[in-house]
């Protein structure tokens, strides 16, 4: 239950950076490389010989080598050539459209005649001195969606990251929900309250005092397929809050990409990116470890959780106030999935 | 094929001292937790919010907190409370008569209506300055009927542990099986032995000559659903065997509790209670240690030949003399189940 | 998909020398032992007492003794004695040809009663003072035809193994291939070229200059089941090639032996027979070793090669000339096996 007429973060770009590399993708077994400095590109992984898979080859004058016979694929599913063979009447494989941007791989796994370059989000962030990011990838055995509810309620922070970001006060103060479009949006502000330990490390980094009551936000934003940015920081009480001058606040990105592998099994590509210190690359590399182990606080939860869902598929779940953020993505996931399939179902003699 | 209206041991009273348990008993998955110091309590592990296992909450004020979103669950399945909300509405989960007893949780999988904690076996060795008591905990995948055949039918010692409490006369010394009611008993008693390495050290321990011929004595009770106590023991041979005085004899009782997990699993909490040097913890902890040793040598032929089982459905097992105390406990459960069952299908209109 | 009604390796001679061995071969649960010195046997792993595996006891005077209670096992399948019982009326078990040869133990394990010992193939370098022969075994997740393919076609070393035995020449020379009856016969003569480096270590190791041009063969032979021998050589260019006296040449046999365990995973009995300093152990080692690890490089591809024909059943592979060694053998198992099938449904009446 998955849109395939969308892009996906596939992989980051340094991880084809000496080999192939195979991943399934919304159940698409794929071989990604670098074809050359300039292009990325992504084939079915299987080699029409003799079925071995691409991924495990090499990448030579720009075409993908299998590794098992030495057949040439091209970026475009395509065989190049064979040793001794005359390669004209080889079956092709499915080529998947894929680009490169804001240091990840991006790709289409559905038709590809519709895919489009310009439907990527833009990431502000990305080469923009005044930023730095850092990040990570877990695989995660559930259901993409389930990732989804939990970036888009974060009461569960009180609970599953007491330590580090959670606070009785996200709890207390009501989120707000909305829709723009596809866009569904969840706001929390909290006023006067304490920064835990995640903050407080963050005002020190930019020479802030880290014991002064604090205004906290955190504004979720899903788009479609299943991105979810999250804006979040704290600002010195009495400024301004979110709108405070930058001198008085510490903000960030949290950035989520959510890729399904299959019905119950995922790609989750983590980070965070910074508005504060942005040259500083050890307080880059020092917040990713942070945020991987906080992060990885919510695996066991979320594999337990599908786990569960697998063992009770009748039982209906509750759908609250905290729930709407992700209740709302889901029904625009409903919304992209069903005009998805009215597409593939489109009358005969319709002009395509 | 297992009992649910009887009582089985889910774990043990410390296993909940600092936080919940997350266990499946009979296909049930259940959270155990500790309300206060006098009372446990036992849920359905789905949180009914959003499916999280409650389980990996906490216990706060006697309520288990789930730990994705802080809603409260009480120990009759009932939510308490979760912040921000009104929780009158919410479905409910199902809970579990559980008692704690002997240093044992008891749980009753089946009709709570029907459990009553005056069948939990008594145990004499319990909170008794005359016996002393050890155990632990396997798990095993391999149907529990498998292990009531294993534990009630001893020549297995003379081959699957030769080397500490198993010896030839096991085999020779024909055994006797008799029923009380819902109890099996298979008894055996050899006379005029040498003692094997396990009875020669317990012998030592209470200061008796280990070099000189002994009476042993296997008396193993079946009691439904799955407990197996089984009396063993030397005397100096000469002395009255069995009811030799106790300046004479060494003797203890094996506590095997076994808990069906599903149909091919099983917990196996198995312990010995002895009669002499109570006092002694170093040789509680000795004892456990080789027990346990002892008890794991079943674990891979129970689990190879259950999967010998699954391979080969319809080959028809023997039933040898050795085997009747097995043969006879099956019956035993099987009139329990057939019992239950009957209770199920009641004709509508008659009185409960 | 495998021929039952024929000779495959089992294990090694060594394998039995201090217990017996479970172990599946074409979906039959087998427990192999040691009777006497001159005796093998193989049995249905499963003791008709209570189903545990016979592979986990251990040999008494000949008789497989089972683990759990005793009972003793005749090489014949028929239960010798058990302690305490009457043991005419037990249901025997399956028992299945077999025998050692060449420092193997040969199983049948189809219709005992076609089995012939004469029908094991001849391995000359055995008990041979000009040969020395050295090996080892992978299990292997893949249907055991793909190892017969691999093995057919040599081109595959180019790519798989290209830092041992792998040089651009073997995919540029084309192979030949032949069948004689049942057995088929995938050849190529590389003339005028470099030696890789496992053959610049032979040539060496017979005080050959390794460092000239040479003539190179590959000579591969299968027949069914699944017995691929491969002759494999390097002479001093301009010495005739495979028909140079030996004093100009270095040469082998690759003995593989592949034996199916279930449809999708095989017992792979690799190793290599060579022609040169038989006497030198320390170089026997040597190869063992170098030959596992460019064996094992086939491994993770072949493994995923089946996966990927899981998840695609239905396409078409390709048959290329290189193929060709892989495809006729294929052809040869199904002609076997459809003759196989053709004797079980002998009409009735017609003479056995």
């Amino acid at each position: 239950m998955f849109p395939k007429n969308t892009w996906y973060v596939a992989c980051t770009a340094e991880d084809l950076d000496t080999k192939p590399l195979g991943r399934t993708i919304c159940n698409e077994r794929i071989a990604f490389f670098r074809s050359d400095a300039n292009k990325v590109a992504a084939v079915e992984d299987f080699c029409p010989h003799r079925g071995a898979p691409l991924s495990l080859g090499k990448v030579c004058d720009g075409k993908l080598v299998c590794g098992y016979h030495g057949l040439e694929m091209g970026c475009d599913g395509k065989v190049v050539s064979m040793p001794g063979q005359r390669v004209q009447g080889f079956t092709p494989v499915k080529s998947f459209p894929v680009e490169e941007r804001y240091g990840f791989i991006w790709v289409w796994p559905g038709d590809a005649a519709k895919a489009d370059a310009a439907l990527i989000p833009h990431m502000e962030w990305h080469d923009n001195p005044e930023w730095a990011y850092g990040g990570g990838l877990y695989h995660v055995k559930a259901d993409y969606r389930l990732m989804v509810d939990n970036l888009m309620d974060l009461t569960h922070e009180t609970y599953v990251h007491a330590t580090s970001i959670g606070q009785k006060e996200i709890d207390e103060v009501p989120c707000k929900t909305t829709e723009e479009g596809d866009t569904v949006i969840t706001s929390r502000h909290m006023e006067n309250i304490s920064a835990p330990p995640f903050w407080q490390a963050a005002l020190r980094a930019k020479q802030l005092a880290d014991d002064v009551p604090v205004d906290r936000w955190q504004i979720c934003r899903f788009t479609p397929p299943s991105h979810v940015m999250i804006e979040v920081g704290v600002a010195h009480a009495g400024h301004g809050g979110y709108d405070a001058p930058d001198e008085h606040k510490v903000y960030s990105v949290v950035v989520d990409f959510i890729t399904p592998e299959t019905e119950t099994s995922m790609w989750y590509f983590w980070g965070m990116a910074r508005r504060y210190n942005p040259q500083d690359q050890a307080l880059t590399a020092q917040i990713r470890e942070g945020q991987g182990k906080i992060f990885s606080e919510d695996l066991e939860m979320l594999e337990r959780q599908q786990a569960n869902l697998l063992t009770w598929p009748d039982r209906k779940l509750l759908k609250l106030n905290i729930d709407a953020g992700g209740v709302q993505s889901r029904r625009v996931i409903d919304r992209v999935l069903a005009a998805e399939q009215a597409q593939q179902v489109q009358p005969e003699g319709a002009s395509a």
